[in-house]
């Protein structure tokens, strides 16, 4: 199937398998950002980059910037991912997509093809949670998002702002772009949506928004032995009900239309002794909603389960605090008219999708037009080190990301 | 009332409170077993000892015994409790039985009334869970049932065995003791039964069993955004199905005769990060049990709940493990009937009831005739610094323990 394909499906392969051998040899497959070995990885990014004949530097924002200047100018399209990775993290999220990027950008260069406008492949600093707490720093601080509070978080004894210039960016020279006139990710799904269709790719119609809720149920702690059982306020048992609930609300709402996911991800009681009744539980729910409509009515569940369970088991609950929240990001839609002609185009099959997982599209589509295409992964594991793609399917979407980038381009010039 | 009493409610206070406040300044009341503070308890103890004229020492086992000598010897009664406290307890938790025991000595001594036994005081050596991870290690020790095996474990940097002489002790010289013809031990009630019913004492009929059984879920760690709802393997949603269930079935066992509790004390999640959906669970069962079959009725179950929840909800969850078991000690019966006769006697209103916690008496009735009396504490509070007792309601506990040994003594006569 590759034989006939507009990109190189082994020189994609060997640039991903070379990229995600710099780890760490005692945990695969970690490269984390602001570490010596993340330098080490852009540094094979980057004489990559120089091969395929791009000038390459770091945006004041941390960013790795390949370029490929255009015949008429007049603004710049971006292609790219993130090379660092999770701890124990997989070869291919982020990875996947920047080598594909490099791909289009040789591609174009193997075919003589010119495009009217710049032509920027990046690779964006600390995509993943970073040591520093917070992730997507590259993105966030190329397009102007990043609060200027992050600068002095610390990790490792020093700041993120003295960490950003470790990294050979310069936040006092920061200043957001307002030349990007599109952008496009390609990066693993990350689920198993694709792989259980047997569908080539996802077009990906949004950046799901994340809101993360925390509840903090207060009981009363007791003997164990000596309390009986009807005398308890015990709120382990009231936060299971709690956790129930949620599972509950949140397979419901995935059955409507838009992504949706509820999930309690972080949970501990206290004072979580053997011969205790517990007296505290904080639990923190990670809610993912493609419709900020879906996100509103789950909010006013919560806040109805925790209020039931706490007149159900006479524990005190306050009321769930939204400690962060991301609203959903829309791509825009004449890129993902583009991204499905340039699939039908060489045959290759999709379905539109909302990506559940955060990415640095949701921040680039904030300042620019964007879109991502979504390959198919095994199982759906990512954050793994059994994270893989077959390189015939991350082939497949740099074929699409290659025709979409010159299909932008031109339409970009028709509208002048 | 406490005015017609054979004992002396003011003098009890008097020392609990000056032994209570023998605590660590900055978290009350705390005197740990086996610190520099617990001696000093134990100095005030065996002081107010040789002031009621008890003949004290400390015994192989590191317990502080005062005693005095009866008429005739043939043996031991013993009475007492522990000075110990947990981190952060209470002022009355073993501390209101042994001054209710020197209390006695000292009314005997007041009235003049000589017994035809020895009667001794005792202090048991570290009835809480010590730092050495072990609980009644003093009346495990004199009885002979402390595992040899226990006297290599470490805490601060020395062995259990060191420890214990740091005490007074001398393991290389254990014994166990076959002289002691009866025990009785004052204790609150640690719980809401008696406070609840307004009767002045319990008179308690067993020591339930305690049986610890630990469950694993293990399920599959996906990412929380992009795992679509029903594709999880959600180890928490399963824990959480598997905790109401168990407080179900303790809650139906409890209103059966007998006493039965069950709790989860312990339980922790992994990865417990906010975008993962948790792939572990480990949670620790604490059931406790007046009547072994019910112990047994309740183990099936917990069996039969892990694997309805491991099949519910797509997990795997190993054969639930009893990790500690030990059966429920019943209390004498000819003490059980003495005891109700001296509270008649002066006109205490009391109950038969079983213990829901430990106490030493639960290993001094596998060697002796043994029983307990409860005092009613406010709200069931303990191991907490509210813990409260009222004086009068000890004393009344004191009075009918006082009764009780001279009826003990005399029987014990007769039937020789």
């Amino acid at each position: 199937m590759t034989s006939n394909l507009t990109v190189d499906a082994a020189r994609i392969a060997a640039d991903i398998t070379a990229l995600s051998e710099i780890t760490e040899p005692d945990r695969p497959w970690t490269r984390r950002a602001f570490s010596p070995l993340f330098l080490q990885g852009r540094a094979y990014v980057e004489r990559r980059m120089k091969d395929a004949g791009l000038e390459t530097h770091i945006d004041h924002a941390g960013n790795l910037i390949g370029r490929r200047a255009g015949k008429k100018g007049g603004g710049t399209l971006m292609i790219g991912s993130h090379s660092d990775t999770v701890p124990e993290g997989g070869r291919f999220d982020g990875i996947a997509g920047l080598i594909a990027a490099l791909e289009v950008a040789r591609s174009l260069a193997d075919k003589g093809i010119e495009l009217d406008h710049d032509l920027e492949i990046v690779d964006f600093l600390a995509e993943e949670v970073s040591p520093f707490g917070v992730s997507c720093i590259g993105s966030r601080g190329m397009t102007g998002q990043r609060p200027d509070t992050w600068l002095h978080r610390m990790a490792d004894g020093r700041s993120l702002a003295t960490g950003i210039a470790e990294m050979g960016g310069d936040v006092n020279a920061a200043t957001a772009r307002g030349d990007i006139r599109g952008f496009l990710e390609l990066h693993i799904e990350q689920g198993t949506v694709l792989e259980r269709e047997g569908i080539n790719i996802g077009v990906v119609t949004a950046i799901s928004g994340i809101t993360r809720i925390e509840i903090v149920v207060e009981g009363r702690a007791d003997h164990a032995g000596t309390t009986t059982m009807p005398d308890r306020k015990d709120a382990l048992v009231a936060a299971s009900d709690i956790v129930l609930a949620i599972r509950g609300a949140g397979l419901e709402l995935s059955k409507t239309p838009g992504h949706f996911t509820a999930t309690v991800g972080e949970f501990a009681i206290e004072p979580n002794a053997a011969n205790v009744v517990p007296s505290r539980v904080r639990m923190l729910i990670d809610a993912r909603a493609e419709f900020p409509a879906d996100m509103e009515l789950f909010g006013a569940q919560v806040e109805r389960i925790a209020s039931q369970a706490a007149q159900r088991w006479g524990v005190t609950i306050a009321t769930p605090e939204r400690i962060s929240h991301v609203v959903a990001t829309p791509c825009d839609p004449d890129i993902l008219d583009i991204l499905e002609r340039a699939a039908d185009g060489a045959g290759i099959t999709h379905r539109r999708m909302a990506s559940g997982a955060g990415h640095d599209t949701g921040w680039m589509a904030k300042a620019a037009p964007a879109a991502m295409i979504f390959v198919p992964c095994k199982d759906g594991r990512s954050h793994a080190a059994d994270e893989w793609a077959e390189t015939d399917d991350i082939a497949l979407g740099t074929a699409v990301l290659f025709q979409a980038v010159q299909d932008m381009d031109r339409r970009l010039s028709e509208e002048r």
